[in-house]
């Protein structure tokens, strides 16, 4: 499964704040709309234990973890193991998240043991020069935020979304960009597909928000009028 | 969920060799003997993908994950969620396995998050130092082995059994003690049982033996035969 | 060098936000406090590259490291090396601090370098149950801050206090308490001292004062006052 | 201060097996063949507290750090401030070693930190692929590492080193290329600096021949020699 550059993507990534049933009925909503909208790739992730059962109550979604060790069946006592993913129908992770850096080294195995699975990388990166460095490697998906922006409700604007997408671009033309700092609402959502990025995502603003089911709904349906659906 | 002093307990632990079915299959294999055998606990632990399965799939065995993190349900991004364990059945975790070592603020979060849980603590010691530390906490069972003897395939002593359970029992007197050093044969199973350990386990013992699953029946027999049953 | 129980002390951590000369010219200031209370410990802690001079240009107070790593000389390539330390005339160190927390086998390593070298430990603890835990390691001083006062600028009081000395001198009598948590001015050091610690210390209520030299020796004015000097 | 292209260097780098008196005298030879080769630029490496002392103690090589961490002054209790190794004396420094891996984010900051001090970094990589990453920072130079060669006392051949200096030289030009795997002798010297590296350097094989002092003459003899010198 290799994304498309044509496609944009959406990910509701509910961290830890979701497990079990919860998260299960969110997914289901998100499932909907990857439905409705084919030409739109709709990322959910779930803590690791939650992940063999988003697989199965779901068709639509792309199932995706929110890191992995980038390690062979073997030892590894506590580490989070590609293969026992892959097995229970994960198709992408992210890695190098803030909450979970990783040194260059591990994420350089990580993102080798994903190539050799068949699952998709969505690897952060905290500023543009770490996003240059991270696009040499074989990544699909680079979300880059500015750390002056996170926590802020500011989202990037169309001149930060173009100098990252060109500069990023330049070093390898395949990678798809994710944009998600501040993105709270979905008018946020449509601001920064119409600047140009690939995709976007939420945590927050969809966990916290008052229905937060609406706001999948919302925020799905912004991304589809940013690409002029 | 408390453990009691009189029961004695064996540890199937197949780290990250193991996953899926051929998980599911050995794990039914212990379920059976720990049918067979009500007053031995049975732990078998799984990759964190693999736990809500291996809880549908079994009856009798203790669910049980190689670590989590001790944080409430939130951001932490990648990190292993206790709720989301205790909500597929997990009973039982590990905790500062040498291959995931923790600082002790975050060791004393965690034992506070599985207590607050139900959830049965298994923590792990270099040494008999580090052990009594850690006896100080409110922890369930303390796995101790001494450094020297890892992949020596040498098994501790009696006296080295007797000094660790007395050490640490002084300072706790209902933690349990595991203990496990190059244990790979049913016969080491017996002779750390009936020397004193209150359990023991095993994990390439049983997954690198011929046949892996008549290992496990013949280790959870010699712990019956090590208590005299 | 065994500090003896009779004794009290002064820590002077500027942590990273002193070096070079102006570190070295406060320190003479501590140093000369240390000359005139000599049943006053004075301990001075300075970046691992100020050490060398720090000790050559005092004479009275304990030359102390923020931290060293429990290795011994070979490879170990950025790791702090505790046999470097003494040899430029290192007598004691922090470990554990909340801004480098240590693994269980981590810390245990680091104070059996120290008890080899001779070198005082001083270690931190995040709440009363890890400085128990962190007692039954032979370490001999106790930095025990309960979490919720760090930054509040409220000092622990005499409940605190007593019982923390209270749950911490039951396992291990010979160790000696720091209480730390919130001092920012020479009345909370006279206080802390009064109530029954066996020592204070302080960052940013010395290296932020608008005389930061005057408030080292008001400090241990009031170390010297609260012992009923 | 910034490195010449036309430039050659040797790292005699005794990690953590030197400290004091015996890395001075070592040193000391390193310092007479700088002076003998001013062509050469000779880096020496020395534990944290012993910085100070190498740099008042020669003239010729250029003080060097094992690491240190990317913060300004401040808090930061038991790192490595960079603003400390600057003011006694370091002109360049390691980061990223197998021994001290740093995640990305931390390696950005630590680069960002030393061109603001005029550091040169030396910054290590496991593999072609992480270096190519690595290159798109501003480092001045790569140490380049097969780890399957890692003690296996053979050093890269003509063909790694070609092919490694091509994919790192295509994304920086200026970056230097520093080969040392598996130096033990004058002879590998001599050889991966006639193979094109830009430099090479040594650890054990240094410290633990049979006369150390005249291993780092031959060793930079031959580097002289391998330049055609």
């Amino acid at each position: 499964m290799k994304l498309k550059l044509e496609n944009h993507f959406f990910v509701f990534n509910p961290k830890s704040y979701l497990f079990g049933d919860k998260l299960i009925e969110y997914a289901k909503v998100a499932d909907q709309m990857a439905k409705k909208y084919p030409h739109i790739q709709v990322f959910v992730t779930a803590p690791y234990a939650d992940l063999y059962r988003l697989n199965l109550e779901t068709e639509n979604i792309i199932v995706t973890a929110q890191h992995f060790d980038g390690i062979e069946p073997g030892r590894g006592m506590g580490a989070v193991l590609p293969d026992s993913l892959a097995n229970v129908g994960v198709k992408a992770t992210f890695l190098n998240h803030a909450e979970h850096p990783l040194s260059l080294a591990d994420l350089s195995a990580a993102i080798k043991r994903a190539k050799e699975l068949g699952i998709i990388t969505i690897v952060c990166a905290d500023s543009v020069e770490e996003a240059k460095a991270i696009a040499t490697l074989d990544v699909d998906i680079l979300l880059c935020e500015p750390t002056e922006l996170i926590g802020t409700g500011k989202t990037s604007d169309r001149s930060y979304i173009e100098k990252t997408n060109h500069a990023i671009k330049t070093i390898n033309s395949e990678v798809l960009i994710m944009q998600a700092a501040g993105v709270s609402t979905a008018e946020d959502v449509y601001q920064i597909i119409a600047q140009g990025a690939d995709g976007t995502g939420c945590t927050s603003g969809i966990v916290k928000a008052s229905d937060p089911k609406q706001m999948i709904i919302d925020m799905i349906e912004a991304v589809n009028k940013g690409i002029g659906g």
